[in-house]
């Protein structure tokens, strides 16, 4: 894991791009993700995902944040600091996640606000992008994350 | 499982709401799917989470997204029509999700364009959301699915 110094809401700069690390995803984990929450025969049924529109089998959409999500969990939203989300502006999946592919995930901080209602807060919104092994784009996302000031006791 | 004669982008009448049932959310389901894909206290960790930013376990956003989504599949999307999606335009999670929640989706049409460039198929931008048994919504967003049109031989 890499450690990027990021602890509190202070720690996030806009403009800064941080490296996420990459995660693999296997034909048989993308079918049981599919088959809990999004059996499409494109993400469940090899034989059908052959003749149906991406010419084999691809992963669920969520299946792909979801991935995408532990490695912003692991390098990206300190544990002491990360106060929930109340969403997400944008997600597109520009190009399939096929069997075997390794994603490396990236996160640029778009925006970075302190909020006035809740002085112990700032609010960081994150460009998330995910790239295929061939460069290919295949998520981008807008993040939004809530999270602790520096508590004055450790400035 | 309830037929709402959705087989083909042709069904798809903006302004219209399908009822899309319901699923109920348990406290070892969403700790098995956290521990996967989002471990963070609050949806991990019952203890930690009694003493954090929501007063006890909430489900991550990701897993709330994927129960959300079994529904659509099972009540909104046609197998043989779905074509895929490029995104959603928007998500918000705006009370938190918690063990024991029952939700109920629905599907309501916002927008169904033909396709200028591939005439065998058009794009539906659908509001989806979810409330609990007290009818708080607790997930809104909206998907962009493209779906074929019907084939002239079973118009």
């Amino acid at each position: 894991m890499t450690d990027h110094r990021l602890r509190y809401f202070d720690d996030y700069q806009p403009g800064t791009t941080y490296d996420c690390g990459s995660v693999r995803v296997s034909q048989d984990e993308m079918i049981s993700f599919a088959k809990q929450f999004d059996p499409q025969p494109f993400h469940v049924d090899p034989a059908a995902a052959a003749l149906g529109p991406f010419g084999g089998l691809i992963a669920s959409g969520w299946h792909t944040g979801g991935l995408v999500m532990r490695q912003i969990v692991a390098h990206f939203l300190p544990a002491e600091a990360s106060l929930g989300s109340p969403g997400l502006d944008e997600i597109r999946w520009p190009e399939p996640v096929r069997p075997g592919d390794t994603l490396r995930v990236r996160a640029t901080v778009a925006e970075a606000r302190r909020s006035q209602s809740k002085p112990d807060r700032g609010l960081v919104k994150t460009v998330i992008e995910a790239v295929n092994q061939d460069d290919t784009t295949v998520m981008r996302a807008t993040a939004i994350n809530f999270l602790r000031v520096r508590p004055e006791s450790d400035a």
